[in-house]
């Protein structure tokens, strides 16, 4: 996917890549050694139903150097490995755990030791882990260390035995080689929605300490502009005693309804994060990524939009991941994932390139 | 409700007052001033599908001396406005609505100027601040300030545009008059659990700022020993980095499952309290009020385990009210309601007393 | 302030502007009822073995305009008042309580009923709170209500008697009619840095809820350039767990020297805000108000800087305030002040206006 | 201490116990590999003007069974390194870390693979670590694993590169083999006020998670009462909006003068300690080891006043530790440490064992 910069905006281009892609599931299909699929944790989206018995028996020999056209690939042995039809869950759930895994070829290969790497949430990087764990040499996987960036990935990390750090201890001056994490919502610039979870502020610090930052989800964050799939609005960390100001602002600026987000049913009142912030969830119309926006009609450009929000007195953090990616910022500091991985509802992937 | 200013300890004249209050209220339920009965919060608890019988039954017959039955509480005026037969819903409602009213007629009557009143949670609690604003005259309501147990009750204070004032504004070496609050769970001598809404520490620290405090609930909450009704186990706030070692303490204790409750869907990973801690949630064996416990097999008696949870290293609070009422306690410090109110299942109520 | 004509009758004495005051501050000086200067709380800050003369000499030749000097305001009378020469502490206090009438007269007067007003802290607003409740007329004064912008401002205004409210309780659209603050350092654009005790979110998050803000502040807040006075670095909120990073930004972008600021001798370990968060002190060179800057060598102006540190990852909030003022900002949002009082070493009060 | 007769040959000097191990500090201190006693960070407790010869009396008078005299641990060939007389400085310093040295002869020796060792804060516990790094095998360390018990130890434990990890991720039903931390106050049965630093919370659950706990100190903290050394009080953690009724509370019990702790010079208003809660300091009369108490005259005995602490709501934590230690519980959760060493104002050793 390489050759992703013909990609158009209504994304006519990326099916035909897609449809490509299926034909590598189908190699890795055979029976081996990989473990099933399991979701360490309740998923917010589908649920871990999967066999998805050994996707990879060929993987490496199906991937060349990076996201690629793998055009003599069509799913027939992972149909021949049950007696019945895959149910569409069946199929995006393998779709996912493709995408990690190709997300992971791409980025980690050759392995190199002593990597750093950080490990978000969401129901598909549960298969990045997998895939980290099957195919890292031990000796190599011994050596490299895994940053998480909430309690989720913190438990999906120790459960696959890897070597746990904080981000709080990265080195002054240093950065993560690769981050892997989720998203609620992409849009075809690579912009995201996250925070649906509320650990956002967490996650745009691990994924700004990296050299690049790789997305991996399902076809259901695919989206033409950022509000258009997710509709419980934009998630903001603020301050409690700024919320009802942040409000206000918010509705000034065109919000439609932004709320406080409740925490039941587990806890009477607001969601609390883990650094003791709320979470407000801001709905906006779709944002563009250029054109001119029409701020008067609460019509904004993602990176103003972004820009006036930061800067909100009692806003902590915004759940929008803009600007510059890995290969346009030098230093790190970039929220864009280089790349988006999509396991897609026919069981392909979809690769999304800056 | 004018006269009800001679009602003495043994609340002998409450069941007078109570069928005035009964009348009174169907005078309000009128196409009156009264408002309809609306929750403005979603509920926690226990959900409604319990059978209401077996569980009176069960409690009368550990507990026949103290209860107060109100047979002529049924509401004939209310069920008369609507042309159609009540459907449970409704009845419990206004049993709920019913138990309100009365709760505070017993403990606020005469109404004194500059009462200071705690509100908690819960969906009963609700018709308290109805009662409240509907039966106190309004000149002597303003002079009346009101403090929360948490956000919900904070807004609930809000709303009805009484005084708001929190508990750490209460000057040193005074207390609140009377606090009205729900509970999870209540046995027959008083002890509750409560929780649900991991508000329990904020609800510890206002009960026992009261010189009486006064529980209000609906049926399901009335139980013979706790952790019958409520099965989801004590709640437990710990200090996150010790919740792994309470965790170990209480199963070496006999708690059955100790979990930490999860925070979604508004949150992934553990529920944060407003206090920044964790909620654990330790089922036990249905809690004895007296007799020999047997703590090799998990059974304990309620006061002999909440001394030993408070103790545990890490244990910020927990959501066993227990110990003393405000009848015996001088100077506040009581964690056990005075009386608390039910709202039953065929539109009586009950009262049980200490 | 010689314009101050409109006040009235109540203050009659007050009418002819900041030369009368002085006198009316002479006369409550004497044995009557007006109370001892006293600091109600440890003053945080520069200490005071700074020249005021070469400060000013140098403040005045880059900002001649704005300047209202007040070359009658040197307190003789209250200097008659003690049969000693008064001590430079003396004139100092008498000089930081004068400003804070006039900063009281010239922004509240005529004392509108049902005014909101934000009550910040440091040495000179504890006056504030005194010529406030001095000046305005009782009845007035129990309708209006006070925002603090911290626990010291909380006291403060509990201590004399005034309504208190909190800033997460204004409804939202609505904003305070003024707002009072120290500050730690403020430049001839009325740039300021604050945050010294730690309390700059709240701080801002008041600042820009007012539809004005005023800082009061003694003469050595007054400085050229942001960084000549106050040399302990901008203080920036940050998350915990983002220090390191936040750290490794700072140095590149030319800070010198940043830390986490310690905690003792009350705490081990660093300082933890009111809202969980740390403190990291950021030096950097003077600041530049205009021209052009040279970021290679750590030469920032005012605004670029500020927009920078408010996009880094982890950071929660700046202590710059920057930007636009009140006069400025239509709908609140202004972080700069409208007007700036200092107390003089010699006993006056110099005004910098926007 | 006389049966460590089985260390390992790499330290042979130190088979004989502590004499000879008085013997191989001398030699590191001389000019080779050792460093010199430097503390990493600032000590916070009382200041170091009380006369030691004072308090060793009274102490001992009140305890005479369980202290080992180490009258050859004068340090002679120390004091022979240098070619002045050391001054009391540096006697108390070489005290310390010989302490130091030997609770980790005693406590560590023959230094078993894998230990899990809880790291604590306090002047003297900068020599532990020192200890550690010098008398353990490096093979052997490498396979230690080390637990803070806040930011200065995590720090230290850092700084000496070993193994750090989180008393959180202490697997549930294990413990630390050993903690070794300082204390504020240690009385002769080894009762403990600690909190000084405003820790005792996490200070509490590591000591509470360890085998046994072992107190390391200087003479300054030996006392024949709780009380009468440290003079500032109790440290107790309280949730902020409790801190009214916690303070009222504590009147009642008889505290003189119970205050929250302020946070100045670094932050306005309360210390927050790193859990968001807040430090009440409560002095109470020197507390009785046995014998009555007379609790109306605010005279308590330490387990009674603990036990009464604990208890009341708004209280997290309290500063006392007591009850049992690790040779009388069984699986953890002693608060009381095995033994206690002091370095001597004189240069000697002082042990307190259980």
């Amino acid at each position: 996917m390489g050759d992703c910069t013909h990609m158009n905006k209504h994304h006519h281009l990326l099916l035909r890549g897609a449809s490509s892609l299926t034909v590598s599931l189908c190699k890795r299909s055979g029976p081996t050694h990989l473990p099933p699929a399991r979701p360490l944790f309740p998923s917010s989206g589908a649920g871990g139903t999967t066999t998805a018995a050994a996707i990879v028996s060929n993987f490496f020999s199906r991937h060349h150097h990076s996201i690629l056209t793998s055009p003599h690939h069509h799913l027939p042995k992972t149909a021949r490995m049950s007696t019945t039809t895959p149910s569409p869950v069946d199929l995006i759930e393998q779709s996912k755990r493709l995408a990690a895994f190709q997300s992971v070829t791409a980025h980690l290969v050759p392995f190199p030791s002593r990597t750093r790497i950080g490990i978000g949430s969401g129901s598909t990087v549960i298969y990045v882990v997998e895939a980290i764990t099957t195919l890292v040499p031990p000796t190599t996987l011994s050596t490299m260390t895994f940053y998480p960036t909430g309690a989720q990935s913190e438990q999906l990390i120790e459960s696959a035995g890897l070597n746990l750090q904080y981000i709080n201890k990265l080195p002054p001056g240093t950065l993560l080689d690769v981050c892997f994490d989720g998203a609620d919502e992409v849009d075809p610039s690579l912009n995201l929605i996250k925070g649906g979870g509320a650990c956002l502020w967490q996650e745009k610090i691990v994924a700004t300490s990296s050299k690049k930052f790789v997305c991996v989800a399902d076809f259901r964050k695919m989206s033409p502009a950022l509000g258009t799939m997710w509709k419980k609005g934009i998630p903001i960390e603020v301050l409690p005693l700024a919320a009802n100001r942040v409000l206000g602002e918010l509705e000034r600026m065109g919000s439609l309804g932004p709320k406080v987000r409740p925490g039941l049913p587990g806890k009477a009142g607001a969601v609390v994060t883990d650094n003791g912030m709320w979470i407000v969830d801001a709905p906006f119309r779709p944002l563009r990524v250029e054109g001119t926006s029409d701020k008067e009609k609460g019509e904004w450009q993602v990176d103003e939009l972004a820009d006036a929000l930061i800067k909100i007195p009692g806003v902590a953090e915004i759940g929008l991941f803009y600007g510059k990616n890995g290969n346009q910022a030098g230093e790190g500091g970039a929220q864009k994932p280089v790349e988006a991985y999509f396991g897609m509802e026919d069981g392909s992937v979809k690769v999304l390139s800056a």
